[in-house]
Parts: C-alpha cells; sequence; structure tokens
C-alpha cells in the first residue's frame, strides 16, 4: 500500500527546523511494509494545503499530516484536509469539554480562537493527544486514509505510536523486522571491503551500512508474511557478519559503547578510573551518561596542563621535557598514576593534539595516544586521526572506550 | 520569486536519514528573500522524478534539486530533469577528464559507469565539486532555473555557498539579513512573557523564539531594499530586547556559552578548575572544544564516588555523612577544594542526582547543587529540574557554565 506525509508548517519552509517527523514516520512505515513515495511539505496556506492532499489522494492510499492543528489562524490543517475530502467541519463534544476543562483547571479564560481544536471532520475519528492540547484525526472515504497529527515531535511520536501503528499493522501485508550491529574499530570503507560478497548478494534481509560518529552501524532488514520466518533470516546473516566481523561488532540497537563497556566491567566486578588530556572529560562524560555506572566507574581527571600532569598523576617532569606531553611515554605514566591514585583495577588515559593550532610536522593536529593499565600491565598505542577539533576529541573517546571494550574482553 | 526545493533519494523515504539539506537551503533562501512554497522527496524512480520536477516548472520559478548525481543506477536525477525539459544528456569535457584523471591518480581503473557523472543536459552550466567526484549543474530554460546538487551535505553546503548563492544573490530583490540572540538561565516561557509586547507589535523585523538545550535562542530576522537598512532595524530591536532581558543575553549568533566564558576569563586574566560528580566530565568537555582554553582551563576532577570526593578535594567526611553527598555543603567544600588542590582563582563544582536512580522524597531526581569559588568567595546554587538524565545533566552543566559567566561579568 502506498503512503504519503505531509508536513505542513511554514517555519519548515524557512528553514527554522528540520522535518525530523518525515525520518520518524518513514522509518516506522518502512518496519510496517508500507511503501512512502513522497514526502511533501507545504506552509499554513489554505489553497496550496487543498492542493496538496488533492495530489495524495489521487497518487497514495494512505496521507499521514504533521503540524497545523494548534489554535491560531496559521493552523489549516483540518480545512485543508476537509475541503479536499469534501467534508464538513462539526464540533466533537469530548474534545470541546477537555479543551474547556483544561482551561478551568488552570484557572484562564479560554480565548476563542481555541474552540477550533474541538472541530472535525464529519465521520472522523478522533486520536487523543496525552502530550498537548490538540488531538489528531483520523478520518476515511473512498478506501482511502487520512491521518492528521500534530506537528511537536513530543506530541507525534507518542500519538503514533499508541494510536497510528496498530491501525497500520493491522491494514499491512507484511511484517518488517529489522536489527543494527554496532561496530567500532574498522572504518566504512574497510566493512564496505570485509561484506563486499555479502552486499552484492543481499536481497532479503538487506544489509546497509551507515557511518555514525567514528563508529559503523549495519542494519540488517527482512520483509516477510511470518514473524518467526523474519527472525530466522536476521539470526542467519547477523551469524554471516558476525563470522567475519567478530570482535569489531561491539552491540546490538540501541546500546551504546559506553554501555557495554560499563557491561563488561560489572561481569568482570573491575572497575575504572580516566586520565583525560585532549579529550578533557569527554570519556567520563560518556561514561557517566550510563544510568547505575558508580559500581565500576570511580574518577577521572582532567589533566590539561603538564602542571596538572605532574601534580595529579605524577608523570615525572623528565618524561614530559624529553617525550613531550603527547608521546607514548606520557600516556603510560598518565595511565598507571589514574589507576594508582585511584586505587581502581584499570587506568585509561588519553593525550593528543586536538588542533586546530598546536601541530608541528613531528606530531601533528589529530595525533593521540591511548594508555591502558591493568592490573599490573600496561600499554600505549598511538593514533593518527587528521581531523576537526570537535571529531579528533570524539575519535579519540571512541577509541578509548573501544581498546578498554577489547581489553576486557 | 517562487523556490521549490527537491530531494531525491529513496533512503529519504526509508527514513534511513533527515532530509537536513532542506533545512540548510531554506534558510539560505529565506536570507535572499526567496519564497519556498514546497519541500518535495522523491525516489529514485526515473517516472515519478520526472513528473515532480514537471510540476516544480509548473509552479515555481526555481528549482533545486539535492541527491541522484552519483554513478550507479540509482542516481537518477540528470535524466529526470532533462526529461522534464526536453533536453538531451550531451558528455561534458572538462568533467569526463577530471573523472578519468582522479581514477588515474588513484592507480585504479574507472568502472564505465562512471562516465555518467560526465554527461550534462544541453546548454547547462557545470557546478564544480572540490568535495567529492559528482559535478553540481545550472541549467536554464523559458525563464526557470534547476539547479542541480549533490546529496551529501558536505558537497551540498560549500557548492551551494560557493557557486548558487552568488547565483541567485544576483537575481534577488531582497535582501534579508538576521541575527541571533543567545539566552541562558531564563526558560522559554518567561522569555516569552517579558517580551510579549513585542511579540505581539512585530513585523520587520520578526523576532522568533527557539528552544535549544537548556538555552533561548531568538532570531530577529529584518527583510529590505538596502543593507544599511536591515543592519539599522537590526541594530534597534536588538536594543530593546536588551533593554528587556539584560545579561540574561549572553553571546550573539554561532557563540557558545562555553565560549563566552573563555573570553571572559581571558580578559580578567583568571584561571578555573572543575569539580564534577553528576555531570561527570561534561563541563570540562564542553570547556575543553574551546580552542585555545588551556590559557585559561588547568584541569577538572570528576569526583563521582565519596571516597574520590575526599581523597582528591578533601571533602570531609563529616560532612558527607551529615548533609550527604549532594548537598550545598559537599558543594561548597568541593569547590574550594578544586581551587585549592589546582592554584586556580576559581573553583566550581556539581553534585546532584541524575537519575533516574537514587532520588528520594527529601532529595528527588533532579537536584543539584552548584558550588562557586572566586578567590576567597564561595557560594553554592540549589536548582530542581526533574528530567531525563540525559537533560538533567546538560543543563546542570549549563547552569555551571552560566553562574561562573555571571560570576565574571
Amino acid at each position: 500500500m502506498k503512503c504519503e506525509i505531509v508536513a505542513v508548517g511554514t517555519e519548515l519552509l524557512l528553514g527554522n527546523i528540520v522535518n525530523s517527523n518525515a525520518r520518524f514516520l518513514s522509518e516506522k512505515l518502512a518496519e510496517l511494509g508500507y511503501d512512502v513515495y513522497y514526502h511533501v511539505t507545504v506552509g499554513d496556506n489554505l489553497t496550496r494545503l487543498k492542493t496538496v492532499i488533492e495530489q495524495g489522494l489521487d497518487r497514495s492510499d494512505i496521507i499521514i499530516t504533521t503540524g497545523g492543528l494548534g489554535p491560531t489562524d496559521d493552523d489549516l490543517t483540518k480545512d485543508g484536509v476537509a475541503a479536499a475530502l469534501g467534508l464538513k467541519l462539526i464540533p466533537h463534544k469530548e474534545s470541546l469539554e477537555k479543551l474547556e476543562n483544561s482551561f478551568k483547571l488552570a484557572g484562564r479564560h479560554m480565548p476563542e480562537c481555541n474552540l477550533k481544536q474541538g472541530y472535525i471532520p464529519e465521520g472522523s475519528i478522533v486520536l487523543e493527544n496525552n502530550n498537548g492540547t490538540a488531538p489528531g484525526i483520523l478520518v476515511e472515504k473512498n478506501g482511502k486514509a487520512v491521518i492528521l497529527l500534530p506537528g511537536p515531535p513530543k506530541e507525534m511520536m507518542p500519538m503514533f505510536d499508541e494510536k497510528v501503528y496498530p491501525y497500520l499493522k493491522a491494514k499491512s501485508e507484511f511484517i518488517i523486522k529489522s536489527k543494527t550491529l554496532r561496530i567500532v574499530g574498522v572504518g566504512e570503507s574497510k566493512v564496505q571491503e570485509m561484506l563486499q560478497l555479502i552486499f552484492d548478494t543481499q536481497d532479503n534481509p538487506t544489509v546497509a551500512p551507515y557511518a555514525k560518529d567514528g563508529e559503523v552501524h549495519l542494519r540488517i532488514t527482512a520483509k516477510c508474511k511470518e514473524d518467526l520466518e523474519a527472525d530466522e533470516l536476521l539470526k542467519n546473516m547477523d551469524k554471516q557478519i558476525h563470522d567475519i566481523l567478530g570482535d569489531n561488532i561491539y552491540g546490538y540497537d540501541d546500546e551504546s559503547l559506553e554501555y557495554v563497556v560499563y557491561k563488561l566491567l560489572k561481569e568482570k566486578h573491575m572497575t575504572v578510573a580516566f586520565a583525560e588530556s585532549c579529550t578533557g572529560g569527554m570519556i567520563s562524560g560518556r561514561m557517566t551518561n550510563v544510568s547505575g555506572v558508580s559500581a565500576v566507574f570511580m574518577d577521572g581527571i582532567v589533566t590539561y596542563s603538564n602542571e596538572a600532569k605532574m601534580k595529579f598523576l605524577n608523570v615525572k617532569e623528565e618524561t614530559l621535557n624529553k617525550f613531550g606531553a603527547v608521546s607514548s611515554e606520557t600516556a603510560i605514566e598518565m595511565a598507571t598514576g589514574i589507576k594508582r591514585v585511584s586505587g581502581t583495577d584499570v587506568g585509561v588515559s588519553v593525550t593528543g593534539i586536538a588542533g586546530p593550532e598546536g601541530g608541528s610536522a613531528e606530531k601533528p593536529v589529530g595525533l593521540f595516544y591511548i594508555g591502558i593499565a591493568v592490573r599490573d600491565k600496561v600499554e600505549a598505542h598511538r593514533f593518527l586521526f587528521p581531523s576537526s577539533r570537535e571529531k579528533i576529541r570524539w575519535n579519540a573517546a571512541t577509541r578509548a572506550l573501544d581498546l578498554l571494550r577489547r581489553e576486557l574482553l
């Protein structure tokens, strides 16, 4: 079945916001086995809006609109859809009562314009909005359906998941299931090369790579009539890819690298502390985004200056003078230093040149060293990743977490 | 003049990526005084693509397409546009030579399919691509223009700025100028309330508020025939808003809060160090994203555990037992502690409950204290901001940077 997504709002056409709703809805519709052939964005203009809906009814089976359901004069989606379908707008008792009550509860007088939020095209179904005042609407006519959702993603997404998803699922012939494999430590082109045979021969399931902030995500998608058949297809492809990429795959779906590191530390009853120079606290920051991390993460020190490296981590002045702050020797002393002062099982250090200033021929921008001290073993790894300051720092933090993960495996 | 943006690519219709190109182009076109009435996204299908372009030529003066210029069978934008305009695709000598050379330089044989990247609709102008292999194209016919840009934002954006912006600027009757005021420390609804009169009476320039990660940004936009007239309008509105919001405005346009803090510290020749608990390194991480920050930022310590607070910052065990880790007393000892051990002019501390676990009736999730020690003065501030773990942490970091900024003013 063909589906079309229509976003309504002049703010989108002015570039004030990005149409993230279309991405969200498209992903869900693909998952449900619907074909989406068009996205259209139109402004708060009744004539153009009506024409767009008429065109959508002509070429698609289902239209989902987002935006334009609010109380102001600019909110015209219901008017446009009703006009295109040749339906009248009529008052909806429950919605009107709910509106009046919400204003009464807030002790405020309801402005006249809010009344329009309680009007619906005749014969339509109201989708209650638990996260805002504008209800959604579902209207069917001549075998076509138009679904009107609010514009703010925080209202639209739960309304879609709770009210629209089940409706569309019941209508769909297929089920689509997907699984994301998260890869770190190898680049996108290397992944492409290693999996060339799979990419060349894929059909169902499909396999698609996405580069994401220093990682590569592979999405496997199966389209089947039966749930179990899809599960089987996903499982087999996952195994095939695992046989090739091995430990470069660190997790699935929404598991972050820091969460996987946390899980490994917890399983092994080990604790960690970080000494960061160029990453300036990003590694600690990322780790502490995991709830419950206090069981494994003790502390972190951001030693940006040489003085701080000596004072807090006991890096020797001689080492800094002889090899420089960005060297494997300093990385090693930082790692052993943080492990000792924190009393943890593992110490991880990062020192590097994030730029844009501070590089030299011998030590260019993008050079960094990562030190890992585990119990009585310590080693340093050298990386060169010339890029923007932000990317170098993020990549250095990712590499440090990945090295720690591989060490724990 | 009317402009339409057409994105080409099945990956957009599958929801794999968000159409950020449309936002970028819309913002630029608004700035240039063009009216954008439609965004359309269509897949890699020749028939549908041709129809979309034909419709665009019917209702708009200028069409800008993004995507579908690559070497594979899926890349059909040139074919679709040429068909809609009734033009043939012909070889373009320079582009073909450039392509062949780039493969020769890489020591690789050029696959046959790459040849199509060197073909253009007859009579069109080639826009060189300095960041990829697919050139852009500008073609005019019957007073209409179609501009074909590559899909990857890193190729599209510089090509637009360098080649298309000057072309459109020369064609436009208006100039649009805007300025963003960055506000921190007051919420969006408070800003709305304080500026109600301005919002109610705005016309030219317009004033629009946007909530952004714990901040509010106000965009003032003037549309004029003359540059100086626009500057004058922006300046006057800026002054009006400044008179109302005062120091809540911390910066303009792309200036980040951390950059403003860095500038203030540098002006005053002061240094800072951070002691972070629940923010886990985020403040240090944000500060060190500013290039050159080593002049003012010495170090930071992430004291997640009570032991770390005592060991590194000399927080008293008695304080932790009596008032708890999340208390103004602990925040004060952390701030004085980090200032002393780091030997800086200022010490800033954050301690709080980021959740989702660990809250109580007395100390709920979202409670945090910020301590600021400057020379011989020290004070703690209490905040309660119930939200998701990520937002609480981000907001706590923002508040800490803002308090430091206000202290320095």
